[in-house]
């Protein structure tokens, strides 16, 4: 309970460090009966893996993925499902410069404090690499909240440094290497992140993550609200700093007519929510959003200490994304699946038997 | 574990309706010794509390609460502490009218969708008066951290609709009905609310919570990292759409060269990270921010549906705020205090026998 | 997570001493819908209440429940179900006498090697008071599985110090102030309780509980086995040394050809195994047996030492059984009943899916 | 959260089935700072290890683990340990004549009744092989036990069918195959297994399990009580079917006077409580035993069904234990542990700062 294991139903337990021999996770709590292999969870994989553009980091890592337990012939058994990445790249050269200093606005002072020691290859136990796991892991949910329920939950990113991007075509952001839905403006992408790269600086990003075809009633009414688990999820992918429900943090200077959805039986007149009222789902489409600050790997030296409390000045080197936010997206859309597939098994635990006497409305009035 | 309980091993376990018998909770896990009584925790909850100004709720409720179990001759045992407040203005009557109907944008649809029931008098388990409780239970905390470590949380409103207000005067938080730093702004917030009240409308508002005094190694790198567990603590407060720490939302238009906070012997330098860097407090202080959506319980009417999926219009009656974010002060500060008690359970747990070979350094350089 | 919680998706969240103002639980996790009212709690509250022959504890409490939230109009909400029992003849002058002495095998040593203090009015947290919200909570969980599934749970004495008990008649049960189901044996245990009195002594017992209208399917294979979550909440009944499953610890001495619950379709051949097969429920009867050692609380003066350390000789006076295994009864049931219900929707939040392939055979074969 | 985690703070959730390609499981929790390598935990692996006499099964397990995380420099960093054994001696042949036949007395037929499908290979999820796992993982707990407290934990065979045995030497128990503390009855153990094998049938055992050098306090009052946590981690290992603590179910035939445990400042009087008192350990020697039923793996013929549900006459085959809980020693010394190791940081989570105002008195009086 060192906070290494994911959900209440759908649990994910991950290990493993950047530098070690493998990462992984187990999967517990998957229903039987689901058809799987490793194939259904490569995709993802390979969306989030580093080493596949210019624009993110260079380590090449195939990350490939495999099942080693909780499968038998071609479906899930409901047993645990081992997921193992091996490393492969590893070049812990990299790191052994920095080994006696801590690098500034890394997790290495906190660890040591927590810890008294700590990994230093790669960032051990704190690099983005542990999110592959999750993308593994969620792989596995989304093809069952896709199969039982026709949810589908997908990302983009909606903001890089000072370029603010709009919802403009689903399809385009598998098709350039930002996640960007607003495919004209991919050109002046590449020159921003050309020119953070050369600067030596990094920047932050916004990702945005939907889910249709939802199931209202999943999530709880208190501390387990629906939004709340996902707020927990998002806010705890790596460099998340803040996150935000539908219309976010905007609601502080609206007004409640202005907010508020109202119903008609033909559906919903307005989305402002983000799909959740009362930390339940409402079958609206579920929003959500996540700033990832800049990455503090930087090649511009920065002010530091080292090992033994003295100043140092140091300069990260190594293989880093100058927007570590754009290979976020993958990871944001697997902590929303966790979230949606733990709270649809915990609804029908307790409400397996309801049948609401109202009818269900349509996610938005047309 | 339908998420009526909260924390892994300072546990707060809530029940009660707003206008049912009466609300509370159990805390569980507290540790022994610790001098308390209910005048400790009856300021925060008079803080709380509704009808204390013309610009809340004119609901009457005392609050008082009564500590039934785990306190002997004014300490604590180690065992559970059971949590009582009476509800004793609940007004039933006021919510006859909208038995049959949902209130737009309430929660009422979203728990008929998941239970087939709900408890329509005064909102019942969806009502901020549950809320009293969790500031009950954080009195213990907030005692325990403070005389353990020093530690202190404190809030104020940051934004009332259009008023951002700074942060000028600790002292004044508590000197006028708005949790407002800024008191010169004061008669502008009394306008506004007149205004709102007047027109049948409500406004949304963002929330600061500050702890100073904080340790360093709280927390845990992966998925139940410090700033997660806040963003599931404080996204789970009524009405809450938005979480940041430090800089938030803001960090996706940031370069890294700026953002970063650079350390030095004499302390850091500057706390955009707002106290946590990889899941895991730093010492600096933490700076956390939530944005509450204006109340949906206003009296100018909106269009919904009833209980049998018709269209209906309704104009939400009885006694609200037009601002239901000031009182959420003292929750915001409520939740904080349980999430950093938590961890420093956890923290403890697993690393008592920790010493840093480090020396810590100030939260800011002077 | 002082252990005060019970279950996983059914929760019982415990509080309260045996002489302070009240003791009670939440109950978060009940499905919606359940017809419920404290008339459905009482009866078996009042099976376990002391004060009802001389048999038993001459300690008088009505033991009235009352519910205080999760009800509306006479069902569940799926809301935390709070119920308080308020503790009404406390008469904490009867354990002045002891506050500074450890009572030979009670909790009262280790409580204080744990938590440094202790209450000691009637034992304070320890005091087998606690179980009846137990009792109560598991009324709820009764009624669910009896409604639900056809479930019935129902325990019996099978053992008093030397006197051994058969399973004869279950109406008899409930007949007489032993739970004896051999009601010729009657005399002959008010025999022994008298003489056990007379002579400042006690008595140890062994309860037998009983599950018909089993479902096959529920439990876990590995660490939540069925028997092994049985285990653990029957261990957990005050003054319990051993718990079996089944033939219990008679299978050591036992050969596989005799052990072996053979198939036909008609149905199983036998249950030696007492319900459960690698941790999950067969369909078969669940067989559960505890001892329950003879209480400390004697008349007879034991060797003990006092909080400084020092040797004392102490005679525990005050109003005890001197079996306390007879009252164990209904709380063994209500473990059970706990276990199961937990189980039920665990079992559905994973597999409400599954439709076995193979049908499903009898209990037992005619 | 089916149940394949065990412990709230030192948690291990284990994975995968005795004829896919590993098993293995993550332990998080465990303090920073422990030396550790794979040599520390394959003793014991090697003490449970298959085919190291004849006197148990025949297959062929290096059992060799591997950790993939969470040690650097030969100590464990705080964060999870993963463990992986792979499985190398499969023949999955052995157990595809028995694919569409239900085992009589396996878990065959619960597994399919819970998921609709089981992986038939050598029981897959349901079969002993997953607790060497167990026993890899408990290793670590043992290791940190020993070194933190100079706590100790061993078992011993008390009774393999009809031959009762004493403990007469320890250092006897890892000279013999049948972890045997009474060395001279070694040839009749030898001659019972042999005939047994001879006529197809197995037989059960009880083991007994001590730790020595406990520390008073762990534990918790009401639900997770030391021992109620110890009986679900007991009946938790395979084929368990009965649980004691201290003289275990025969308290029922007991009497106070004979069974409290006396205490002087020298020392306690006497054990027959096994270590706990009121669910907290009070630092006297924790005493466990268990039954473990004759394994249902023998060739003697049975009566079944199919997977269709018709009857079905069948002889397991395979290589299989007469005794399977021999092999239990080091299964259930690894659950003591795990419980043990558990509870000493959910002691410390809450009670860090207790000073007790009362001296511990000895284990036993001299």
């Amino acid at each position: 309970m060192s906070g290494n294991t994911f959900g209440r139903l759908f649990c994910v337990t991950s290990f493993g460090e950047s530098h070690g021999p493998a990462i992984g996770c187990v999967v517990d709590g998957c229903p039987p009966g689901l058809a799987l292999s490793e194939a259904d969870l490569q995709p993802d994989l390979d969306r989030r893996r580093p080493g596949t553009s210019r624009y993110v980091t260079q380590r090449k890592e195939a990350d490939l993925v495999r099942i080693l337990s909780g499968v038998y012939q071609g479906h899930t058994t409901g047993t645990p499902i081992a997921l193992l990445i091996e490393n492969t790249d590893q070049r812990s050269y990299d790191y052994d410069k920095i080994r006696q200093t801590f690098r500034p606005n890394h997790a290495d002072y906190a660890y040591v404090q927590k810890y008294g020691v700590r990994d230093p290859r790669g960032g051990g136990r704190s690099s983005a690499r542990e999110t592959a796991v999750r993308v593994a892991a969620a792989g596995i949910a989304k093809k069952w909240l896709r199969e039982r329920f026709g949810l589908r939950i997908r990302g983009y990113v909606a903001q890089i440094g000072p370029v603010e991007l709009r919802l403009e075509d689903w399809e385009a952001v598998e098709l350039n290497p930002f996640f960007c839905a607003e495919p004209a403006r991919v050109p002046e992408l590449e020159a921003l992140i050309d020119a953070l790269r050369a600067q030596g600086d990094s920047v932050g990003a916004r990702i945005n993550v939907e889910a249709s075809g939802m199931v209202p009633g999943w999530g709880e009414p208190v501390f387990d609200r629906l939004d709340a688990d996902l707020a927990h999820a998002l806010m705890g992918i790596n460099a998340a700093k803040g996150v935000e429900i539908g219309d976010g943090m905007r609601v502080a200077g609206m007004r409640g007519t202005e907010h508020r959805d109202e119903m008609r039986p033909q559906g919903f007149l307005s989305n402002h929510s983000g799909g959740v009222s009362g930390g339940i789902s409402t079958g609206q489409d579920l929003l959500c959003s996540i700033a990832i600050k800049p990455t503090s790997s930087i090649t511009t030296p920065g002010r530091s200490i080292d090992d033994t409390g003295a100043a140092v000045d140091m300069r990260t080197t190594g293989r880093h994304d100058p927007c570590v936010g754009i290979r976020a997206v993958p990871i944001a859309e697997a902590m929303v699946a966790l979230v949606l597939m733990d709270h649809a098994l915990r609804h029908r635990a307790q409400n397996a038997d309801v049948v609401p006497p109202t009818p269900r409305i349509p996610p938005l009035a047309p």
